[in-house]
Order: C-alpha cells, then sequence, then structure tokens
C-alpha cells in the first residue's frame, strides 16, 4: 500500500552534550523516511536546493525511499541549527534559514497520488491541504503541525483538521491549540473539530493514542543513552504509518501495535546522532525492540480472587 | 500479613485552582493508610498534638487502620499549608509548622514489631532506621525519603539504603540522590548502593519498577480532572504495599501488579481534595480501575508475519 510522506528535507547542525554535528540530514520528511523504509517503501515528496548532498538522497533510495516527488531547485537547502540543554530537555534553535524551502508547493507525481497512507509533515497548513487535494483515496490521513502554525494559520488549521484522520501533535501544541492544559481534555478538543484519533507525543514520556472509545499509552523506551532527540518525532511517526501501510490493517488492536513500532522507531532515533540511529536497524533488531516494550508495560490482572 | 507504616499524621491546608481546605486530615501515613486500608489492615505509627480532630482517627480506624502506635502529646499537631499552580504541575509551600513532629521518636507496639510489610514514609533517616531496629523480621521494606534529607543526612541516608528492599522517591528527588539526570541511570545507582528495587513515582507520567534485571513502567491514569495531586505518591505507596500484604506474594509479576493497583489508588487520591477521593473506594472499584489500565496500555505483539 503506497505510503506518502511531503515535510521538509533540511540539514541539520544540532550540539548536545556528547558532541555536535554540521549539515547534517534532517527535515520532517527524511526523519520519518528513515525509520519508515526499515518497514515498508516510502515515497517522499519535498524540496532541495543545489547544494543538498546527492549521496544522502541516494542512501535514502538504496533503502526503498522513492525520490520521484523531490524537486531540485537552485538556492540554498533549508538548513536548521539548535543547541540543547544538559539534559536534552530543552532545546533553543540558534538559526533557521529556509532557503528554496520558502518557495516550496508540493506537486505530487501522479504515481504518488494512489498513495492509501499519508503523512503531512509539519508545513504551511495552506500546503497540506494542498496535498490532500491531490491524493485520490486514502485509507488514513495523518498530519503533524507546530506552534508557529497554530498561532499564524489557526483557520486553516482548523479546515485542515475536518480532513484528516490523524493528528499527531506533541503534548505542548495541543495544550496551546486546545487552550486546555489537561492532556486529555485537549485530546477531545482535537476529536470534536473532525479527527478521529488524536496522536499526542510526550518525548521522554512516550505517546498517547485517543478515540472516543479509548485511549492507549506507550511509554518511551528506557534509555541509559540518549545522544540526540532531534527527529525522534518524525520517527515515530514514520513507524507508525509504515507499520499500518505495510499491514493494512486499521483496526484498533492494529493501531495500538503501530503506536509500539513508532516508539521503538523514535527510541531508535535517540540513540546517535541525526539519521544515524536508524541507519543501520534491521527488522529483527525492530522486532525485539517491540517485544522489549511488551515487556516494559505487560501485567496480568489477577483475576484468581487472591486480591480481597 | 502485617502491614506497618510510619509518617507524619498532619493537618493540609491547600489551595489549588479549584478549590481549598483548611486543616484536613493530610500526612505521609494518614494518605497510606486511607489507601492501603483500602485492600488490607494497616497498623500505623505517628504522633498527633492535643489539637488533632478524633473523629479523623476514628474514621480510619473503623476502616481498619490499627491506631495503637499513635500517640497523642501535648502541643500543636504537624500543620502544612501549600498553594498549587494553574495546571496543578508546581506546588509552592507556604507554611511548615511541625509542632509536636519535631519531637517524634517512633515506638513501636509490640504486636506491630511482627510486621512483614513496611513502610517507611518520608521522616528523618535516623528515625527510619530506628523504625527497622524494631521489627523483627520484615518480608518487604519500602522507604521514602526527600530532598531536605538528601541534602542535610546524606550519609545516613545511605547507611539506611543498605537495610531495605525498596527506595520508593520521585524522579526529581532520584535525580538529585544520584547526580545523573538520566532515571534509568539514577535508578541503578540506587540498586548498587543496597536496595533490591527503586521505585520512582513521575507525577502525571506514571511510576517506574527498576531492578537489575528489569523495569516496569505504569502510566498514570488518564483523568479530565484533577482536583489536588496532595498525596498521591503516598496513596501509591498504600496500594503498593497492601497489595503486596494481601497476597503475601513478591514475585516479579506479583511486583508488577501491585504498581498498577499503587497506580490507581493514586488515581482515586487526585480526583478530590485530601483522603476524600479515598474514603468511598470499594475494592470493586478499585478492580475496575485496575482493567482501566490493563487496556490503557494492552497491545499484542504481531507474532504471525504480518510485518516484514
Amino acid at each position: 500500500m503506497g505510503l506518502l510522506v511531503v515535510g521538509s528535507i533540511a540539514l541539520d547542525s544540532v550540539a548536545t552534550p556528547f558532541g555536535e554535528t554540521a549539515d547534517a540530514p534532517g527535515g520532517s520528511a527524511v526523519f520519518f523516511s528513515a525509520a519508515g523504509a526499515i518497514l515498508h517503501p516510502v515515497q517522499i515528496v519535498g524540496v532541495v536546493g543545489s547544494d543538498y548532498p546527492q549521496g544522502v538522497l541516494q542512501a535514502l533510495e538504496a533503502r526503498g525511499v522513492d525520490l520521484a516527488g523531490v524537486e531540485r531547485v537552485p538556492g540554498e537547502s533549508f538548513r536548521w541549527k539548535a543547541k540543547y540543554s544538559y539534559d536534552l530537555s530543552s532545546r533553543e534553535t540558534l538559526e533557521t534559514r529556509l532557503g528554496v524551502f520558502a518557495q516550496f508547493r508540493p506537486k505530487l507525481p501522479d504515481k504518488f497520488r494512489d498513495a492509501r497512507y499519508v503523512f503531512l509533515g509539519n508545513i504551511d497548513p495552506d500546503l497540506q491541504l494542498g496535498v490532500l487535494d491531490q491524493v485520490r483515496r486514502p485509507t488514513l490521513v495523518a498530519c503533524d503541525t507546530m506552534n508557529y502554525w497554530i498561532h499564524s494559520k489557526r483557520d486553516l488549521l482548523l479546515e485542515l483538521l475536518r480532513h484528516i484522520d490523524i493528528l499527531m501533535i506533541n503534548d505542548s501544541e495541543a495544550r496551546e491549540l486546545s487552550g486546555d492544559w489537561n492532556i486529555y481534555r485537549a485530546a477531545q478538543w482535537v476529536l470534536a473539530r473532525g479527527p478521529r484519533m488524536a496522536v499526542i507525543k510526550q518525548g521522554e514520556h512516550g505517546a498517547l493514542l485517543v478515540n472516543s472509545e479509548t485511549t492507549f499509552k506507550v511509554p518511551a523506551y528506557p534509555l541509559q543513552e540518549v545522544f540526540d532527540p532531534t527527529g525522534a518525532g518524525d520517527a515515530f511517526a514514520g513507524g507508525f504509518m509504515a507499520y499500518l501501510a505495510c499491514t493494512d490493517d486499521v483496526s484498533p488492536a492494529n493501531l495500538r501495535r503501530a503506536m509500539v513500532y513508532g516508539a521503538a522507531m523514535g527510541s531508535f532515533a535517540v540513540e546517535a546522532f541525526g539519521i544515524q540511529g536508524l541507519e543501520h536497524v534491521m527488522a529483527a533488531d525492530l522486532r525485539a525492540r517491540v517485544r522489549a516494550f511488551k515487556e516494559l508495560v505487560h501485567f496480568d490482572v489477577d483475576e484468581g480472587g487472591q486480591t480481597p
């Protein structure tokens, strides 16, 4: 089943207490693809400047990412520079240079228009709506956004919510969007505006899947070493959507499994800088980590009557 | 199996965005007992002043709390006054009046000395060690502490760690004690100093049980309304220890269940002010909430090979 992602293809310069990178592959569509391709072929739509390293794109292609939707145009690629605090709990953006991304208008190659699983990475909601106009009959559309769009393009974002199945945002974004600090009420606020489900990413505390009937929580994987949190949310989205695409099953039980595959991808992502943590993950590694998640949360309810 | 708690018996005046209390029953031993007694009789050791409402103690007694270890001495009871932030994420202590608690020296009635499950609430580690000298052959000893003792009585606290089975503290305390901001490394630091297990309470994010072999995570129960977080940690401890006491089973599988019973008690505690949230909980309510926790985290690993 076709799996499509639209988002940024960037060059990141990130400093953490454990090291730093300069112009390393990054951006929401790249993290999504690096994770998703471990499970399922990914169709990527984005734009790069004339300076974007061809080797990065070739490496993605070699892993099953279809680059037919990547435009290369004259100018500079999107660059992002940030520094994390000593405990990785916060980060400061030092520089954002949009470059060719400022003029990005996603155009889907015809063969991408039949994609059944669609992820709209964090870009202008106007462009996200434009992508939806181009896909024919998606089974499931998930969408990310950020505080910037919540404030500057709220009406368009609310329009977008009427056309997607899953809003996938982090907890602070859910609070800002809904105006409610209680995360479960914030999720209900989202559901009342169109999406059938809300996925709320909580960083080191995992993620929630909320629909009108039930809430599912997956914790973050217990890691004694975290090197770089960048891209964890997009890797999560990549694992989640690719698992759904490769199983082509959106039943409640399978959505829960998809959450765990997403959390597993996020955990691999943060174990190294940039996309390096995802580059050598094999399907067997992923399955082992999913079983470790089961071990992390599993308990049997005592139905035998030992308890008063 | 005898279940013993030593800790504070206080009068709390708490303000949250949803209301306030004045001189309401509180203190670690009271929250522990109010929760624990839902599952198992509790023996409480503490001190009250001449002003402590007899009705509060009688209500506990009526629910199965043995007051033989509660001293009433001339003077004022321990009073604590605090105010929570609008989102309940932080609180400010406005006043602490130790009163008769300042001279508290726990003395166990002889019948309490055979307790098999012992919880040392957050008091001076010197007194916690004194309690351990008085119990004969406990099966399991768990202990809480706080930043104040971590800084002022570190050596005694480290001595105490050599004599207990479980250190049960919150995440910021684990970080301060170990000097490590990574919570999983902090837990390993604790294990290297004596306890077989560390239970790390994470407030709205649940709790972790860590031993040398495994980590178990229980999330917090998804609540759209939280009224007063005071005492949630002690209610957690009460549920955890009382479940172990009533099953008299410290196997790994049962310790996981005990964590869930603890989290369930914590969730009832925060749904109302002070101990009110615990006063009308029946065993059936508790079992229903434990099943809801199962629903919250349960997923089946796909072993059928749908996944590549």
